[in-house]
């Protein structure tokens, strides 16, 4: 037995959320089906607008229904400084943070040629494109500190070569307000390589 | 800065989902709208299907499309026999075991003064009807091991005092496949209390 067909057709789709295996689909399910009916509504409405309107910004290939985003919207933002980042999420942890202003260029991803993902999956082309039309004066690779992002900055930087661009990778070191002996090991020698003069300011 | 309208309310309505705060929710939106549009348009079009279409069975209040469930549709489950349960999830659960082959009755909760959840509200007004009208000879409450439950299951058990029907609860004890010390305190009371004559079978 399992439940009726449009139950457990509700309850295989769900699977589809990372994370979710068959016993919180059934939870997610009932709960909705139980005691959310309004909010499931307005879920399923969200998820078929977002995924019908929502595509990728012309300039930054992040995540928007409209032509450009806001940041690429905004005239107040530095136009001589691009931040390169894996995903959307990452952009809006930078936005987050503060302190930024410059634009942004989102990858989607990395290279991964085991995955067959190479330049042009993750919009190299495109960012070249956009180099020969701003005046981009720095490039921040702000890819993910793994091995993955490494070698993908490490790409970029290299075709690089030759531009009048500086180039920079965000600072490796212990996380703030972290306790030293819960860092691993490599972010600790990476700490240690990149030592910086003690400031009394 | 946040994501763009149509992300963030995509983020607030998987919200709804139990267990699902701001992080999960934002993993999940992304994940839908980078990688799984397909899965997404049809997460969306089995939620609002379910959420439509399905209903409680006119006669076990499961949740189901048609106007009976499988289980109460099926003409050889022998009718003498009902058992009471809190969830359409416990339902399935005995149907999964095996072994039963009676009816069903579906309370939805369990009884709550606190939170105004009274008889009614848990279908015990269908249940008596019911009874009136179908040959039970048992009823087994098995509402959850818990408080409520147990609350419950006494509030049905006496309101049928008089009538001519076997009232059974599930049986207390060790679970199987456990280990004695890993089991809870009040569980291993019950279990004494309920000890059986050993079978050499
Ligand atoms: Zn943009
Ligand atoms: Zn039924």
């Amino acid at each position: 037995m399992s439940f009726s067909p449009l139950v457990d057709q509700l309850l295989e789709s769900l699977r589809v959320l990372p994370g979710v295996g068959p016993k919180t689909a059934q939870r997610m399910a009932l709960h909705l089906l139980e005691r959310e009916r309004e909010g499931g509504r307005r879920l399923s409405a969200a998820l078929s607008q977002a995924i019908e309107q929502v595509g990728y910004c012309q300039r930054c290939r992040t995540l928007t229904e409209e032509t450009l985003c806001s940041v690429c919207q905004d005239p107040r933002r530095d136009e001589t400084s691009l931040c390169v980042v894996e995903s959307p999420a990452d952009m809006l942890a930078i936005e987050q943070a503060g302190g930024y202003r410059g634009q942004y260029f989102v990858l989607h991803g990395h290279l991964s040629p085991l995955d067959g993902i190479g330049p042009d999956d993750i919009g190299l082309d495109q960012l070249e494109a956009r180099l020969a039309e701003e005046p981009v004066g720095e490039i921040i690779l702000a890819t993910n500190p793994t091995v993955e992002g490494e070698a993908t900055a490490h790409y970029i930087a290299e075709h690089l070569v030759g531009r009048e661009i500086k180039i920079s990778r965000l600072a490796y070191g212990v996380p703030m307000g972290g306790e030293l002996e819960y860092v691993d090991g490599g972010t600790l020698s990476r700490a240690f390589q990149g030592r910086q003069p003690f400031s009394r300011d």
